[in-house]
């Protein structure tokens, strides 16, 4: 059985050290909030998570999700488990507080959900989902609307789920069919159906706030006549309580490789009632209001994965006793050294943990980004943070999963044998993080948004304003003769991204061609670069703090030693993406599409 | 349901064009084989194995092995399945024929393997086991053994099982702690117990011939103290046949990530009787009589995944409407166009398809050289050959593996949502090749066994002859103008691995350090290197047949353009690769083990 423990000092190094948010007291939500609340927030988040989320981790992807009749039963535990999170308050952190949410900085939020996500990801689910539908009714609903709904959905009595995905329509929003026909009494009528809808249908709570892209009947072809409803399972009574059943059914769920206290249904909507959020024809609008919160989200998914497949990795390469000791590591005459002793073990721990720790530095400073756009006094500072949420948005969606990935794959590596059977419960990890590199958009659509619309930015000002930070970090970087190395090697990631930037924007002009065709590996060039500035600048951190105390301290040694191995081991890589990068699309073209 | 076909035409390519294996008809095995014959035994292997077996393949996954009461049920449909197998003589293609084999080059049988592995990995198994079973007695065993055994494993009458691994011995078996007590009537009582055994109980055929690694009493400690034994699940009667059942059981069976129609067993000895196999203390030996073969059966399994993936993906990329048309891509005005139309997804099927074509022709070169070791008139030839085998082994277990899972992987990104449901049935590729990376030595051990023993094999000369080899195709593909950007990319990459190899040559005598710190870097780039060097040679093929045939053909085409992207796109790895691999292992060890 897996182990996991809420990263609390990290958390807290990353929030406290890397981001300073005590600098930010002037914010709402900032106010008030010293490193006692942010540790004590942590510390009841972690006794939730790890005493209540991540001990159903196991019997969730066992036993999973059950349908029947229509109806879903979540596996053995959850009810109680989703009752605990309502009732102690851990839904709608960082939700507007006139409607229920607790208000407190986006940032805090998302360090959270990183820990419930990592305890249980399944289980994160039902929160987070019920939070994007707050979002965006807040965003969008109508007075009444967000007086009737946003009050339940952050205190969980009913739960939320989003409706988007049809068969025909995937990435392709636009192709999507579901009809809308407006009545006398100003509700529509809701009839089609949908697939992949997750959490559509189960048992956690007595209604579900189901909001659903459709199509009002007349309205235009393509994404700029779909508009978005509401679709409550049961319609609210004059009491606000769930009345009358809504012709919104589950029809089946899938059988998936992983994720399983999720359900995914089959959704058939037989003329359910509806109440359009927002304007008509205006529903992608609304829906990606919170595109870049849910896209945050599913990349701290990635992290949370990856943190809890390095904990357990980490704590077996301790235990587990094979092979001699290679000349040069203590271990004397042993019959058999822990395996952590090895140095290609050590390589996979590494390439584990530097992944994890940058990405949460550099996951949270994005949250931080979206609360100083939401938030700043400044509008120049809000919108400066908006261009650089929107920048680095699909780029930390993409590379943050795709990393959770090969971290949980690398654990099943040092595991050997018994990381391939189920009992230890290792390989669940990959199987539950194989999701995040295709939901909330495929990776391969965050890598064309990246090279269409993101690089191209307010007319590139996102991304010459990224580039000019990693540069004034990499200049400061300098001063420190102990970072000299670190410092260069950032410098040449900058520039290959630099290079390959300038390659994509004036292709641009030409057609999406090109750059779509190196988009995937431009993205991974962006991912690393971000990655090395984040870990270029804790290493800054370091060295101030070993200055001040020379005798230094075990836990910023380690630190230390794992930002220099993520930035000298890892970055090499940004030449070769770069020259793929700009390798245009000729023969990615050149065989007739028959021919595959 | 995924599909599977035969790649029976690009297989003719490797062995008819690529190989040549009609020069070869002086070696026993190769005479009087045509390409007529060679045809229609991969037809029939095509027939049986997309017929029967994989068929199979779903329900094998779904299903699973079932244990009960010390016995276990394949999944419905394997008995009958492998009883066709078995009569239709497609077990043993490659055994000696004076023990009921057929006599055929081991390159015949690996390309029917692929074929067999392709369409159901764990059936391909059973069939496997009982070969690499008949390989090991028929190198060490006694006259009496061969005669009693060998005919009923290569006939499928019986089944085969190698008892390696226990739960303190997986990497290292010289921590095996089996004991065998010689009795007086020359036979040994066997006690202990093992973990990960495959395929030692099933329902498929009457006996199980399991070999088994047990120290002798008084025997020393370490590998040098093991010892191999044939202990038959019934102890064959005076005619033969099953008689007594043996003190072998099966005590439980894993629940796996997959490979779930493949039994994998906890095995009890209770003083079980076992009979010697060769010499005392020469157990290890005699299982690494097998160890090419078996790694190479691996290294195809590898293939033979990502073959049936890639087909999978590539016929879904032409039937799934998404997406408006890129500029550039024809499409027109439809509202949606097949994903084969982006550029990214034709990258992910380029990777994929390149890798299969590659290692497919690379995997039945190193094939041939088996052959070539054991068969050729020539003593320097066999040598040489026997040589090359075990340098280029090791990369293409791992090198195979690790591609394999990538292209599954992949498959299931083509087909986003639809990939990680179950009744698709690609995301079980991903699960069933997984263990590929573990089994047979994890590929972490194929590493190491490459910078420790093969670099130096022969002090350096399996190395030197690699390279020359590769070296000498470059210059043959430079005289070629077509080629000139492919040979310098190869020359590159031959380039980046002889530095690399020279490093690590440098530093073995100073320990295994270093060298292990960049083993896993460095077999990938040896990986790149050799399949860059196949793919040169293939191309070098192609253009001779396009300049005999101008007007071209398709297949020649699509060849030539997938050959190219390999190289070109895939090549440049090797830069960074060669600069991980000599980083020597410092930044790896400086963190004390307690901090990880």
């Amino acid at each position: 059985m897996p182990e996991y423990k809420a990263p609390i000092a990290d958390i807290r190094f990353v929030l406290e050290e890397y981001l300073e948010v005590s600098r930010y007291a002037a914010l709402q939500g900032f106010d008030g909030l010293d490193a006692d609340d942010i540790a004590a927030l942590l510390e009841g988040a972690a006794r939730i998570c790890e005493g209540v989320a991540q001990p159903l981790n196991r019997v969730g992807d066992e036993v999973g999700c059950r349908f029947r009749d229509g109806e879903v039963t979540t596996p053995p535990g959850f009810r109680e488990a989703y009752r605990a999170f309502a009732e102690g308050g851990w839904i709608g952190l960082a939700l507007d507080s006139r409607y229920g949410g607790k208000g407190l900085p986006g940032v805090l939020s998302e360090a959270v959900y990183e820990v419930l996500s990592g305890a249980n990801m399944a289980f994160s689910g039902y929160i987070e989902l019920s939070e994007a539908v707050f979002t965006a009714i807040h965003a969008a609903g109508s007075e009444e609307q967000k007086r009737l709904y946003l009050g339940k959905l952050s205190g969980g009595e009913w739960t939320g789920a989003m409706h988007l995905t049809e068969p025909q329509a995937g990435s392709d929003l636009r192709l999507v069919r579901t009809r809308a026909e407006p009545q006398a009494d100003g509700t529509y009528r809701i009839t089609g159906s949908k697939t992949f809808i997750t959490n559509a249908e189960h048992d956690l709570a007595p209604n579900i706030v189901n909001l659903v892209l459709a199509r009002i009947s007349g309205a235009p072809d393509g994404g700029g006549g779909l508009s978005l409803f509401i679709v409550p399972k049961y319609l609210p009574d004059e009491n606000d309580e769930p009345g009358e059943r809504n012709a919104v059914r589950c029809l089946s769920i899938e059988h998936k490789m992983g994720l399983r206290a999720a359900p995914t249904g089959v959704i058939a909507y037989d003329g359910a009632t509806g109440f359009l959020v927002g304007e008509p024809n205006r529903g992608l609008a609304a829906m990606f209001v919170m595109v870049n919160d849910a896209r945050l989200g599913v990349a701290l998914q990635g992290l949370s994965i990856a943190e809890a497949a390095y904990q357990n990795a980490a704590a077996y390469a301790k235990e587990r006793l094979q092979g001699r000791p290679v000349a040069g590591v203590p271990g004397g005459n042993r019959d058999a050294v822990p395996i952590v002793d090895h140095p290609d073990v050590r390589r996979m721990l590494l390439v584990m943990r530097s992944f994890t720790e940058g990405a949460r530095a550099l996951g949270l400073w994005v949250a931080l980004q979206i609360d100083l756009s939401k938030r700043a006094a400044d509008p120049a500072e809000r919108a400066r943070a908006d261009r650089l949420v929107a920048l680095l948005t699909p780029v930390i969606k993409a590379h943050f999963t795709d990393g959770g990935f090969e971290v949980a794959d690398l654990a099943i590596q040092c595991f050997g044998g018994y990381g391939y059977i189920r009992e230890t419960g290792i390989e669940q990890f990959l199987r539950d993080v194989r999701i995040t590199r295709i939901y909330e958009g495929t990776n391969g659509i965050q890598a064309l948004d990246l090279v269409r619309r993101k690089l191209t930015l307010d007319d590139g000002a996102a991304l010459a304003e990224f580039l000019a930070l990693v540069a004034d970090d990499i200049a400061a970087a300098r001063a420190i003769p102990a970072l000299e190395s670190e410092a260069a090697a950032v410098a040449r990631a900058l520039s290959d991204a630099q290079e390959a930037a300038d390659w994509m924007r004036g292709r641009l002009p030409e057609g999406l061609l090109d750059p779509a065709g190196g988009a995937t590996d431009f993205l991974r060039l962006f991912g690393l670069l971000a990655m090395g500035w984040t870990w270029l600048r804790v290493l800054v951190i370091t060295e101030r703090r070993s200055a001040r105390r020379p005798e230094g301290d075990r836990t910023m040694r380690a630190k230390q030693m794992t930002g220099r191995f993520y930035i000298l081991r890892m970055l090499p890589e940004t030449d070769m993406l770069k020259r793929r990068a700009t390798m245009g699309a000729a023969d990615l073209m050149a065989l007739a599409a028959e021919d595959f």
